[in-house]
């Protein structure tokens, strides 16, 4: 039976978590696999911090990256440091060393993870980083092994559990979206600063992750158009309930005509799509591909447990590969580049709620479905309509100065249509 | 670039849809893999029934199932006839040949998968069956890999789509059970013969498959307590809904106290749980694990593109075992024995539907949750009870020969209770 030697760098949620998993487990791993697994090294930024650290006999506490990254005896190094920077010279440095990779850093990866996943792949050794999106749900590996051969055309994600905590509230409580951020902050759902999570670009760097492996592509931020939550209004999430709709922060990738399209934002999805009814701190992904239909994917989005679990989940991988000789192969495969557009740019359906009662007058000029009006408000889901009818409807309704707001409804994207309506206009 | 050959028994929906999808993503697996595939013979029962199959040029149409099982050039045998014990026969010579092996046989598999299993491992051959359980989605590969390291406590199955459309047929519009049945098999969504579905005993097929790698646990058909559908009522489901809750047949295995427990039947699931709201022919399967928590994978139970989706993904794995010379790893490395106890016996909670009003004095003597009453029917849930304790109940509401029927409710099972309140009776 093989020991492969593991350094790890940083000891905070997520590094303490795999250290407690794997003293937990190891048991079964020693019974399932062909190799035992010896943490020898730990990394910290400030060693007084973790002078009580709960660590498996033996294991050395350093506050020198260099001891794990520079370690001849280490074959794998675990990255939770959580920054881009230091983990960037980090693991460039390991890879050099020949070292295989396992990481939870999506910032990282979604920036610049081409360039050192290609270093790895150059130099022969593994990179793993299933716990970069959605934590808990092992939706890369499905992506890279189970769904490899089929051809998917879109991923929808609700994959911020701190925005979809917050919306849950709001929708549940009637709370507007400041009372619901700070309740969050209080449960701890929400960090001190939430702006990555409240303004969508934590869901646009795991859509940039999931995008990789689900169609190949390559994208980068400033490609993915992306709206955050801080808009929304209860009385949004009231009409939409009314309408049989679920408003939620929804990372899509759509593949359609040979062409890429992307999106984060707050979206409405009707109740029957199975994503309406993920509540809470829950992520979930569905995947829409030619030869299965519909597959979804719903667990835990963050948290100790769940990370350490895809982490170690990757320890496993990579020990295989060592055992028999195959590091180097690519987690991801697949590579795609298709011309890259914006979902917000294409026909589609939209929930339009304005506080305030409207005159037929005003109504009249136009097509609606599924209207709803009271005393202090009127709302609506429109036909499919490209960006100019719908700003021509906007328009109509914000005279007299009335608050109109606007969500796209999910899944009435219509790229298809584009052309023939661009010839009606 | 290595080619690695391929032979097919069966040529039915599954088989040919094996052909379709491995003949459109030819490109897509050059691509993405260091091996190509070429299918070399199909044998067929009934040559005259597939002179027109629609096969690649120059593959091999055969009646012996040797020309496939015996040809020393094929290296992978893809089993999709269906029967079990000519798939044995087939099965077991391919193996002794040196094939590996891919089958979605779920009935061969969980009755004679153990022998079969050891047999390729003695050999040194891959021997994968994804497709054997909700066919197209992905669990048995999540379970074995990404969940390997976690500890699950619980698997619950919605795994026969023919069974949930019915449920939901009969849920959505009223109709009894023989006439949603007939609409089912109508639609094709059901055989011309129900028996193994609609007596769940399917159901209970894979549920012994799921058993073997979620615990590790090897169980024979008459250890599961198994229930069929046809005694559900619309009064069931009608009072199921107004107590917020829907019923389902649920395949369950569960791990607790260092005890192994099952089930197959239909049960009353809360409507906050996942579970209840997938509908029609979908499966989906929750998994409750340590490190985890919940997890939930829907999609599609059956057809021919999600089938052959799966056999692909194993084809995938075994073609990269061949090409690195690491056949004979076994798809499920957990093994466990633990005691094993029927589900049915332990103390839960009860769904109690009587199709007339109940006098008080009846009830009186007993604790009742969520009582509710109308002028033809009484429903309600009981606290968690022993089956002594159930039986009691049923005995007083059944006096003056009132209609009693009984369902568990999903999650309320408490084997923990168990001794404690066995010391109460």
């Amino acid at each position: 039976m093989q020991t492969i030697t593991i350094g790890l760098l940083g000891l905070g949620t997520v590094g303490q978590g795999v250290v407690d998993l794997l003293q937990k487990q190891a048991a079964k791993i020693l019974r399932t696999q062909d190799f035992a697994f010896k943490l020898k090294t730990v990394a910290v930024h400030n060693l007084s911090r973790h002078q009580n650290a709960d660590l498996p006999a033996g294991t050395i506490l350093t506050d020198r990256v260099m001891d794990v990254v520079d370690d001849p005896e280490i074959q794998i190094v675990i990255e939770a440091m959580g920054t881009i920077e230091a983990a960037r010279v980090a693991i460039c440095q390991a890879i050099l060393n020949g070292k295989s990779i396992i990481s939870a850093n999506k910032d990282l990866l979604a920036t610049d993870g081409d360039a050192l996943l290609t270093l790895a792949k150059t130099v022969g050794v593994d990179f793993f980083y299933e716990a970069s999106v959605a934590g808990g749900i092992p939706i890369l590996r499905v992506l890279s092994s189970s769904l490899e051969t089929d051809e998917i055309t879109q991923v929808t994600g609700i994959i911020n559990g701190t925005v979809n905590h917050v919306l849950t509230a709001m929708d549940r409580d009637g709370q507007d979206y400041a009372a619901a951020l700070a309740n969050a902050q209080e449960l701890g759902y929400a960090e001190a600063d939430p702006t990555n999570d409240v303004q969508g670009i934590d869901a646009a760097y795991k859509l940039i992750i999931l995008s990789r492996f689900a169609f190949g592509q390559s994208l980068t931020m400033d490609k993915v158009p992306i709206q955050g939550i801080s808009a929304v209004t209860p009385a949004q999430l009231a009409s939409a309930d009314r309408l049989g709709l679920k408003i939620k922060l929804l990372a899509v990738a759509k593949k359609e005509n040979q062409q890429f399209y992307s999106f984060v934002g707050p979206a409405a999805l009707p109740a029957t799509e199975p994503l309406a009814h993920v509540n809470g701190v829950q992520n979930a992904i569905a995947v829409q591909s030619k030869a299965l239909g519909e597959t979804t994917y719903t667990g835990p989005g963050a948290g100790a447990g769940p990370t350490a679990n895809s982490i170690i989940s990757d320890l496993l991988a990579t020990g295989d590969d060592i055992v028999k000789g195959n590091c180097g192969r690519e987690f991801n495969r697949n590579r795609q580049s298709l011309p890259v557009r914006e979902l917000t740019s294409v026909p589609q359906q939209y929930l339009i709620t304005v506080a305030a009662p409207v005159e037929r007058a005003v109504l009249a000029a136009f097509e609606w479905r599924r209207e709803l009006a009271g005393p202090d408000y009127w709302s609506a889901l429109t036909p499919v309509l490209t960006p100019a009818e719908l700003a021509a409807r906007l328009a109509a309704l914000r005279q007299d100065g009335r608050r109109v707001s606007c969500l796209p409804v999910a899944n009435s994207w219509h790229p298809a249509k584009e052309k023939s309506l661009r010839v009606l206009i």
